[in-house]
């Protein structure tokens, strides 16, 4: 009934993203024209980094762009597309689905996604990366299919191609501190000249409700020859794996953690907890003081190696349990809930807040604390900055909330410019493009409305498209 | 002071509601060109039945408008205008106003109502169905009133005729499971072709603490044959009227409950519960559990009946305790609370929320849920639907936020339409034109801004007008 | 890096704030040129009534504008720019930074306001009060200093000459309980013609847990010679020290409490409770209902001495305990928290909210509460008006969400215009201005998108910019 399936054209508009008031686009383009060939610094995300160490070459559009992306066949799912259909592998491993079979079904749903971020990223990717002028739908899935399938056979679409065709000046993955760190290792003595750091994750040594939290435990003693059940050698061992991490370039902590709370124990109650913790016997009251008070030890360890202190809270993983027992984790049923921030970073800023050496960078997955709470605490400490609109917010209406609701209170300089966050590597240049051309069109609004000069906005313009993450996360 | 008494002309703009930038404004006079002749599909409201089977006249434009309109009394209200002066009933009556004289107070009163869409409804009804083209102020308060009172008299302003001329293609009511029905069995057996069905809504007999529910359980047992104070036949009670609903076209049921909390008990537990819930013991917690609990049993009821359930959650009703008890229920006191989804519905989408029989239309009156809870959770379960803005977010700035925030991440396609959800009939047409209008607007934008391509906007403008609703409600 | 000091100039652009949209912004032009000249009402504030009194000149800019105003130092700590180097004033006594070093530091600093109303503000009083067409950097800063600094030891740029300049009609200041009045009473007896009252804030003899209650306590009983130790002195006391600010002009009250929690016990409790709460024995919930029931015990003095209740509650005070311990209150480190009125209200509203004699004004810093709470209740209570959009909100981009949020439910009759709410003196111009340009552009929203009529929004803006002001504050 909704989808169209004519061949139409996809083409991307010079002016896409900026308003339509005549006076805002131009100057919004002005301001664009000045940060879009800017190099992308990438601080935050998921893509693989056996990509760029074995540098082979991307399957099918199938498996590139939807067996693995959450954003994508969340939607189908949501309009009663099994996820066997389109390829996702469960616990039991990947289905037998054909991958061109799946890409016609996500092209004949490809409707679904209009007036979505992924839409545009996609659009982008299909036209920029592989050329296709043809808009995607079920009559254009066989050429998208065997286009992109035969693209990715050539060298110019292998993964250190790409990365260098994107003009990425760094990209940062995630690992956890039980990863070897074999895959950085192994680019960094390949002499491939491309910057690919880690970020230090240590959600599964520090969430007592972590999955597998006493095993990846041992696996932390193993790799860090530490005793890592006692306190005093659960903190050595993650001193030791931070510095594992800075040599290969690592910048940054992050921490994935169910609320923003944080704690500021005794030394003496945070080693008594620990090891309730260690016994597997704290309930869910205690987990959550645990992790608190491990954000104020990272923040601790950070004085000293100046890792910048990422804090991604409020996400309820996994609220679907019935798919969470068959495909496991990140499969489209993590669902935000409100969150407190004032009361909850609380401890952790009166004991640092103040630090010289400290860099927090707290996202929210609750828009609501945008201008109640995040930019009021980034606009006072010295030490906090406010991570950029979040993945459900990383959208065109999604940044400009963002902006329109923390600018006035914390300025720009307090915000520390975007973040893809993405595990689909393709679409990082579509969401960087994105986001400068969002930020570009507040900018120009701000300029239009005369409450920002016009050369001023070319200096916000680039601080937010290069500079200022460069800055924040000491690249 | 504030009141402009002078004649001025009320006139309905072609563009209204459109944004004025003109290359928007384009776009969007195409897109809805094609939407504004649409029949109107009206799935959830509160008209009378009566009206349309009776089809006798309406009386004067005080009764008509302004006594059972809670949108209206309650502004003049708080400004100090006394209920009795509007001729609003009370608990003993209606009072001796002369109709003509709570007019003239609404009248000259009129200029409250300034940027709020009842002002913008009211002057469409006023315009396009008594054709009055000066506005409503104490200086014309008379000729209105003699206007429509005249106009009431004639045939063609009986509520049949009206609803064939506002081209209505199905409107639905909501009654009680203790409601005979004999309304909606008239209109079947009169041979007219008005399609007024109902929707089917338990409040009476699912919450322990409604007014009243004592009784209503005994009624319960009387209209249906069965013990209403055993779980199981409470429980056949349900599906018996159910069917009887389904009999007068029902096809959905609706649900006003306090928060969105639902249960998934023990069969066991479920029927303990009962029995306290029907010796009248239960606290306020126990009827907590008792309503979340029965929306997994209508939901259990609807994998075999298929009506689709409607969620209403987050009034806090009658909060002027006072004016409750002198006037009663529904007398623009019910004040929106803060209301939590993540939690609160897992139990039921756990149980239920992957059945493809199934359907759930979740409504907020807390617009932080929006792209919080609300759009992660559609764009997840394919269940879940998201209702429209709804009650004081009905209205232009409400309607544009709602897409603003849902759309990014649940898309169009999880959202089911407009619903107008009013008592006044004669404002129907108003209410669905303005959604219309909004949501070429929005779409507009995205079009302009190239973010949308028109060809999909037109296939969206028409989804959102018609196609959603009459899919989603199964009509 | 970010910083351009180039000489720029500093121009005001007479469009500034209105939106570019060609249609709008005429309009808005219309609009403005109707209220720009209005005299300005300032019912809600914080600038010393000793300036009125005395008349001395102002001292430096440092001192000025930038020591006593956290809305710029806060901005500048939070980038490390230590407080003493700015010459704020810690609990030991000013600094002795030189303040034409502190002002370099900020002029420096400057840019970090981009986008900021503080920007507007200053940039506004640099050119309109003190004539300085360049724009601050550091390059003019010593030009800056030098030109304020001689502009100061002029007459017309003493405190009474600029109130006058300013156009100012009445101007609130805010004293406790136990102050003298001195200030105010100077002013009366002075025979100069400019209306400056007090407004009447017992935060410090009303909530347990302020700072120095007990010894409040004590004066309070000095000053009015009542025994403030017993409950019905207290209540005389208050009683008697209202009837001394109305003597001095004042119309209102005003409270700072954490949350806008009202009780309404019965007389007996609520002594039961005073006894509790002088000899120091409550606890946190316990001066929670004292200060709820002390909301209840002023709006039943405001039945016979109708003085304007104003609710101000939801700000988490002094979050940075060290910056506390060494600095005092109003250092920049007050940090917004989510507040409930719905049910916080209620024992308040059902008592009282409908007293014509009453007028209850209620501010938030929580901007959820506008559409989901605030705007449903001002839109039904009498007695209940929304006080503007508040502190870090009083913003182009706040106010625009305050009107979007609350017309369509409250209308604009239960708002109650602008309050500058500042303690900074020069800004106040700036600020209703600003104000004034927000409302004008979006009221020509309304009339370019044909939802008010043009006539219409003439009196509304008069209302926003004035009568309502002055209206809501009996002024």
């Amino acid at each position: 009934m909704f989808n169209n399936q004519n061949r139409e054209t996809n083409h991307l508009d010079d002016d896409r993203l900026f308003t339509s008031d005549p006076s805002q686009r131009t100057i919004a383009r002005r301001l664009y024209d000045q940060v879009r060939e800017l190099p992308i610094i990438s601080p935050h995300g998921h893509t693989d980094p056996s990509w760029f160490a074995r540098n082979e070459p991307f399957g099918n559009p199938a498996e590139l762009f939807l067996a693995p992306d959450h954003y994508l066949f969340r939607m189908l799912y949501s309009q009663g597309v099994p996820l066997e259909t389109l390829g996702v592998p469960s616990r039991s491993g990947a289905p037998a689905t054909d991958p061109r079979e799946s890409w016609r079904v996500f092209a004949k749903n490809y409707f679904l996604f209009r007036g979505t971020p992924s839409r545009m990223w996609l659009d982008y990717v299909f036209y920029e990366v592989f050329g296709i002028s043809e808009r995607l739908s079920l009559a254009t899935a066989d050429l998208y299919y065997d286009t992109i399938t035969q693209a990715l056979k050539q060298d110019r679409f292998r993964p250190r191609a790409l990365f260098e065709q994107f003009n990425i000046e760094v990209l940062a993955t995630t690992e956890s501190p039980t990863d070897t760190l074999e895959h950085h290792k192994a680019i960094l003595d390949s002499g491939w000249r491309g910057r690919v750091i880690s970020a230090y994750r240590p959600d599964n040594v520090v969430d007592p409700e972590y999955e597998g939290f006493q095993s990846a435990l041992d696996q932390f003693a193993d790799i860090t020859g530490e005793d890592t059940r006692s306190w005093s050698g659960y903190l050595r061992a993650h001193r030791k794996r931070r510095a594992d991490f800075i040599a290969v370039g690592t910048t940054s902590t992050d921490h994935g953690h169910p609320t923003a709370v944080t704690y500021d124990l005794e030394s003496s109650e945070a080693e008594a907890l620990f090891q309730r913790v260690v016994s597997g016997q704290v309930d869910a009251h205690e987990a959550e003081v645990f992790r608190g008070q491990m954000l104020t030890e990272m923040a601790r360890m950070s004085l000293d190696d100046e890792l910048v202190l990422q804090i991604h809270p409020g996400s309820l993983r996994n609220h679907n349990q019935n798919l969470f027992l068959s495909y496991g984790r990140d499969k489209g049923a993590d669902i935000p809930t409100s969150t407190e921030y004032v009361h909850a970073l609380r401890p952790l800023l009166n004991r640092f807040g103040t630090e010289p050496k400290l860099t927090m960078i707290v996202f929210t997955l609750d828009e609501t604390s945008y201008s109640r709470e995040l930019a009021p605490l980034a606009g006072h400490y010295p030490a906090l900055r406010l991570g950029p609109a979040w993945w459900f917010h990383d959208s065109p209406e999604g940044m400009r909330r963002f902006r329109e609701m923390t600018t006035e209170t914390a300025g720009f300089y307090n915000s520390v410019g975007f973040n893809d966050d993405t595990r689909a590597f393709l679409s990082i240049p579509a969401r960087h493009d994105m986001a400068r051309r969002v930020d570009c069109g507040y900018l120009a609004r701000l300029v239009a409305e005369h409450r920002l000069h016009e050369d001023e906005a070319h200096q916000v313009a680039r601080a937010l498209a290069y500079d200022l993450a460069k800055s924040a996360y000491h690249l």
